[in-house]
């Protein structure tokens, strides 16, 4: 059985949980591989005094690991951007494949780094740079080649999860955030993480493979979860829908929705179900319909079982030196179409309103008039007496799906309106339809 | 651009959405694939009348497209055992590949058609014949290449769930049956699809394909869902669970668990949140820990996107002549186990139970010892007065984990009791720990 030389570059949590499977599991491996896995030499900055790497040498520059001709596959698990783009680019020069878990590198340099492959006759891998372990890259790119695939909107970032889930019992944002930080869910920078940044990196990523246009992370639409009220949370839960964190990209004839927010999505649909620190990733394809991919979206051998699924694709590739591999966004180079993608004001949603009133008669009618000037109907309006504070009252309100232009016009409006305290709260919401 | 040929042999609703789906998405199937696939070939015994072929030459004799020198790939759409079963046989004797969607087939003679196929140097995949779209079969043979798979469970009978689903209003099942007859849903003889039949084929699969096992279908058990009534279900619910019928696969050192048969399930796991017609199927692994895969079990297209995701795996195999395919149940053949399926005797399970006993004193002291004697912990107990009925009365219980071995003596014993009616009800429950 020929043997398959990796090197790992970065031993952090995914670099340890690689290591550890790969090890644990290398009878396996081999057996669905029909080649022999072997890690032969890892290097990270820090050493890893609680791991016992066996007789596998480590070094502490990474650039051992590039530059070891006896390499064939080298994993990126260092993170970032500018040392793992240099990292990447020298492994492809060195004719090395490549598999990473990093999609901040991929949503960003991507389209440089797969140019660069695609020139050296390279695979590079990336997996588990979107939902952990769940194997979603191989489900567009290959499970659903048959479709044009319409839309995909996931739960891709477990920290905003855990929180939101967490919020359904009415405790605030910053209490649960740091709940989340103590127990190891989120990093003491939680910006990443709660606004919407890393779930956009995965989007992209997602978008780029799903539809077959280049990676454009740059323009992307990024809202987090900071601003997301338990009393909004509530309401919408009475409305029957639940908040969830969506990143949600449509492919349009005119462009590409690609948007990262707090969105009501019905409590019947399956992915209003997913909670915690769990992934979902809702794929629709013009032949198949609705597929769902859920589990772990981070963790050590978690994020390390994507790793290798993409070690064992591309050890199988090494040995056939083919060049019909899987392209890299799913499509061959020339069959990918350069569709833009669209400003937030072009994007449809249906929209959940949240407008502090003053408790005059005529204020109902007047919000009422202000929609339906800008033509957008109501799916549902609530307002109870009982809220009723300082004179002020909110009136909550679910349309029916419009494009975003109209409802930034008719919110200026109701913030000018005298009865109004000036700001209108508003939440997307998605019928998956 | 190569040219892939592919000739379809059966044109009922999975050859023509197969057709459908492959002519309207050509290009961006070719943009996927590196090559393009063209339908050189459309066989079956019956012409579509309502389908529009254009210029691919049809035969009602299925034999032109397997001894068609041009055809490269053979998709085997005519289901049942014996014919396809020669089919394939022939077609891989003349250097075909083959893309099936018949589980009966590989369930029951894939071992033999995987050795032929070996021997011959061709692929034969079987992506659509688990689980519809849903692509599992990939995300188990390559997706979680880096796990000890654990456990499958999985709803992969669409039939079963959508009567299930709709007992759950309190209606009774042969009601329902009649309806989902009526819908399309269900065939005239519904026995394959209640009493477990086809999702023994489809469990025997992915067993297989999780496990590294040789497929043992003869050896499964299966239990329908016939005999499930409004009553156990709302009783279910009432415990915190929901009746599904699961197929159930679970790797034990000693040997394979393989059973299909109605099961209690956490009404807080998603699993049960999967309703209707649906698929879900859950693999536990010890890397990634718990996975789900989710969408159409079934129809034209859906079904029709798993064969094409094949034909284009195909394809790119076609073109590269590798040896290093992926291995047809996940494992090379030299790395597959000779697990044996264990017997029902052997299983563990947690039980739910329900025993008509006589409103007598000391009745639930007898029951109670009954269960201890045979080491069996109980988790909850109901009876309700307001049930008594002719004297007699239901007494509801969940225990612990057991041997199943244990439940069946117990059951001999309660069943024997003058104080009881002589007939247990028994429904098999699951955690997933």
């Amino acid at each position: 059985m020929k043997d398959v030389s990796v090197g790992i570059c970065g031993l952090g949590t995914v670099g340890g949980g690689t290591f550890n499977v790969l090890t644990r599991n290398a009878r396996l491996i081999a057996g669905r591989a029909g080649c022999n896995i072997r890690i032969t030499r890892v290097a990270s900055r820090r050493a890893r005094e609680d791991m016992d790497l066996g007789d596998v040498p480590f070094s502490t520059d990474i650039y051992d690991v590039v530059n070891d001709p006896d390499v064939d596959i080298v994993v990126e698990l260092i993170g970032g951007y500018d040392a793992a783009k240099e990292l990447v680019l020298a492994a492809i020069r060195n004719g090395k494949h490549v598999v990473t878990a990093n999609k901040a590198l991929i949503a960003v340099h991507g389209n440089e780094i797969f140019e660069a492959a695609e020139k050296a006759g390279v695979v590079v891998a990336y997996e588990a740079g979107v939902a952990g372990g769940i194997p979603v890259i191989k489900a567009v790119r290959e499970g659903m080649a048959a479709n044009r695939i319409d839309w995909i909107a996931g739960i891709i970032n477990g920290t905003g999860n855990y929180i939101l889930t967490e919020m359904r019992a009415g405790r605030e944002f910053s209490e649960v955030l740091k709940e989340a930080q103590d127990l190891g869910y989120a990093e003491a920078d939680p910006t990443f993480d709660v606004e919407g940044i890393d779930a956009a990196h995965k989007l992209t990523i997602l978008a780029s493979a799903g539809f077959g246009v280049p990676l454009q992370f740059e323009k992307g639409f990024t809202e987090g979860i900071s601003k997301i009220t338990p009393y909004d949370i509530a309401h919408a839960e009475l409305l029957g829908y639940r908040i969830k964190h969506l990143g949600i990209a449509r492919r349009r004839d005119d462009g590409i929705e690609l948007r990262v927010h707090p969105t009501l999505v019905p409590q019947s649909h399956l992915i209003a179900q997913v909670d915690g620190v769990l992934n979902a990733v809702l794929v629709d394809g013009d032949a198949v319909g609705q597929t769902m991919y859920y589990g772990p979206g981070a963790g050590d051998e978690a994020t390390g079982s994507a790793v290798i699924a993409d070690i064992v694709d591309v050890a199988r590739a090494v040995a056939t030196e083919s060049k019909l591999r899987v392209p890299y966004l799913g499509f061959s180079p020339d069959a990918m179409e350069d569709l833009d993608v669209l400003s937030m004001e072009d994007i449809q949603s249906a929209y959940y309103l949240r407008i502090t009133a003053l408790d005059r008669p005529g204020v109902l009618a007047k919000i009422a008039s202000i929609l339906s000037e800008h033509g957008i109907n109501i799916e549902s309006i609530m307002q109870k007496e009982s809220e009723l504070k300082d004179g002020r009252i909110p009136v909550i309100i679910l349309t029916h799906t419009v494009q975003e232009r109209q409802i930034n016009r008719a919110i200026e409006e109701l913030e000018a309106l005298s009865d109004t305290d000036g700001h209108v709260v508003r939440i997307r919401a998605e019928n998956f339809n």
